[in-house]
């Protein structure tokens, strides 16, 4: 087949800052797909990208091209209205585990289509999977059943959608050009377009246990998102919300869990429970289903019923016992004092360490290792009395993990200025 | 194996505008040829290397580790030192052919490794091939003994010079990475280094038919170069010359030999002999035998002597005819008037479409094909007088060559500014 361009072209042009055309994107994105544009060419290309940057139009073509590399989802058949929520990733954030049932509860379909951790981010797959019987993979026609009779759906997603972004997602992890965020929003946006949603609320995370250290960076990757999924017809919001010291006081597979289903009892973290809440508010009025009371679907327990129905649906049983890991180790406060200090990113990469995540793709995951912490910035602290406790299947770990929190934990005399919680609102 | 470096660190280090290590530029290079940082990862690198640049230690070491790739000769043993001149390559550069004989003359021995042509511009071992007889495959023994006993060799260089530069190359030539200053510098000088001369001329094009096509950049290549020799303890001298149009009066293979021929015999066309004679006088300077009467030995034929000796050295006849092509076709002046234009990158597409140079490296060539000029830019020219003289084989090819001839022909009113031969030197 002879080829409508050359891939050095379009290298060059995007090398000398010049804008590319749709024709060149969307040949490009499809050429290496089909495998004609080498893995080579196609990192020199994220590398250009990277450093010189996309426009709107660009990035919107570059999102349509990866879109159209796939299969698209449709929701239209269902009698409910759709939402989604999606997270950049951080550390304790198992805000989907609560917030999918809270939203179904209102009449709103939730089709939650997740991943499994890498890195010192914890995935929502890998935390369900700790509840005995769950399955994460299901056909599009039971997930599509679940929806409409239960209302929320956390699974998989297939591997039809967006295949062009899966082969570039691979490619940028291995060659530096994961940071560019043109390549992140048509990477999540690729995603969530394709998957058939009517509203998108996007949780941007900032901080040191974010993808996004700083507001300025997550402000423009939200910015970016928002406008490529108004100008694919989703309705779409962004919260930028703190990522600087964990979300609740778990990070880990069946911790996470157990500290959702607190949540869902009407319980829990005050910060879960506040982000929980706004989230499906957010939810609720992108897809016109807004002011309601959202907080007491929490108390009464109708949340709970769609969680318990929501995990019944796909295997799990709601009332088996979580797994617990084999050892514990407990952190102390040094001192007396305020806690100051308690580092997203030291304890994402210590529960990480812990067999709570994984390096590799291909390694297995410990459902009951992960952090428990007893206190958060914030708290008054006395010296001797438990700071963290940490689980683990595989004690000869506890000194790696140790040496991870090293430095993430200040006690001082005074609280500093701490952070909100939900620092801005993009739509 | 373990691994010294993480190539996505490397990569991360340079697009995050830092300076590499040694020990990262050591363990890169290696680990590149090795196979283990693949290309996708060098490809990505160096886009981040052109868009970013490297600081001369850098540069430096780049090329060391691409010496350190392969072998390194030696020519400690010959009784006469050694000079070499290395051109970025240009349209009708036939230089090579009689100044490594002028230069042998003077008692300085020049070992000239030299490449085949590709794109625009030809290659020196093409154009002596179209010499009948003539071998340019020689062994380590053989150029060392050639050198001893007649001065001069021109030679294709063996592989085991810098495979490093080759597997590089070749990458940045699918990448779009070729146009990097540090990357230029570093593949030309890392395979001069390695060939053993002490001393280096470097003749750097500029203009239209050259890789530069401006002065500044020329000008960063040139001294780029120079530290780079100089620091490898090679006595090392660029000439920044001009290549707007293209040089003597003949752009092709067997054309060129005799253009060549006939400056050996004292005559030839006054930008060829004025060229050769700089440079030689520049390589004898650098290699300690400076201050001797050169154009004499063009015109007395001691370089013709050494030239014949250098030819049947390598199995070539030096009185057999030459090749010449089937085909003419004549272009006329269409006004009266200066001829203001003939362009070097029009002329060189147009003498490669007839079949002078190869678009793939494995494509043959026709030792006959190429173009003539009656006239170069400050010429008087009449309406319908001859202007170029087209040779090919294959006169399917006229049209090709004649559309690229367009727009790089213009005949004038009076004369412009142009450009001197030799615009620069850096020493």
């Amino acid at each position: 087949m002879s080829e409508a361009f050359d891939a050095v072209d379009v290298i060059v042009a995007k090398r000398d800052r010049k804008e590319l055309s749709d024709e060149q994107i969307r040949w490009v994105i499809d050429a290496y797909t089909r495998g004609t544009v080498a893995d080579e060419q196609m990192s020199a290309l994220a590398m250009a990208v990277l450093l010189n940057g996309m426009n709107r139009r660009e990035i919107a073509t570059w999102t349509a091209a990866m879109i159209a590399s796939g299969d698209r989802m449709d929701f239209s058949g269902l009698s409910r209205p759709t939402a989604d929520k999606h997270s950049t990733g951080g550390v304790g954030d198992k805000i989907t585990l609560p917030l999918a049932p809270l939203v179904a509860v209102f009449g709103v379909a939730v089709p939650q289509l997740s991943g499994r951790g890498l890195g010192h981010t914890g995935g929502t797959l890998d935390k369900l999977e700790s509840v005995a019987g769950w399955r994460a993979d299901l056909s599009n026609e039971a997930m599509l059943a679940q929806l409409e009779e239960v209302g929320a759906v956390i699974c998989a997603a297939g591997s039809g959608l967006a295949p062009a972004d899966k082969k570039l997602y691979a490619l940028r992890d291995v060659t530096g050009t994961v940071e560019a965020i043109p390549l992140i929003a048509s990477s999540i946006m690729s995603k969530k377009i394709a998957e058939g949603t009517g509203a998108l609320v996007l949780d941007v995370k900032v901080g040191s246990g974010a993808f996004m250290k700083n507001v300025e960076d997550a402000r423009e990757l939200a910015r970016t998102m928002v406008d490529l999924g108004t100008d694919a017809g989703v309705k779409t919001v962004a919260l930028l919300t703190d990522m600087s010291t964990p979300l609740g006081l778990t990070a880990g597979n069946a911790l996470e869990v157990r500290e959702s289903v607190e949540v869902l009892a009407g319980g829990g973290p005050a910060d879960v429970v506040e982000l929980t809440v706004r989230l499906a508010e957010e939810m609720l009025d992108a897809a016109g289903r807004g002011g309601q009371d959202v907080r007491a679907a929490l108390t009464d327990g109708r949340a709970m019923d769609a969680w318990r129905a929501m995990i019944a649906a796909q295997g799990g049983d709601p009332d088996a016992t979580l797994p617990v890991a084999r050892e514990t180790h407990v952190v102390n406060a040094s001192a007396d004092g305020m806690l100051t200090t308690l580092d997203a990113y030291a304890v994402g990469v210590a529960a990480w360490r812990l067999g709570a995540g994984r390096a590799r793709k291909e390694d297995p995951v410990q459902a009951g290792s992960g952090i428990e912490m007893h206190a958060k910035p914030g708290d008054e602290v006395r010296a001797g009395e438990p700071l963290l406790t940490l689980h683990t299947d595989t004690p000869e770990r506890f000194e790696r993990a140790l040496a991870a929190l090293e430095g993430g934990i200040e006690i001082g005399a005074a609280a500093g200025e701490r952070p909100e919680l939900i620092i801005d609102r993009i739509a």
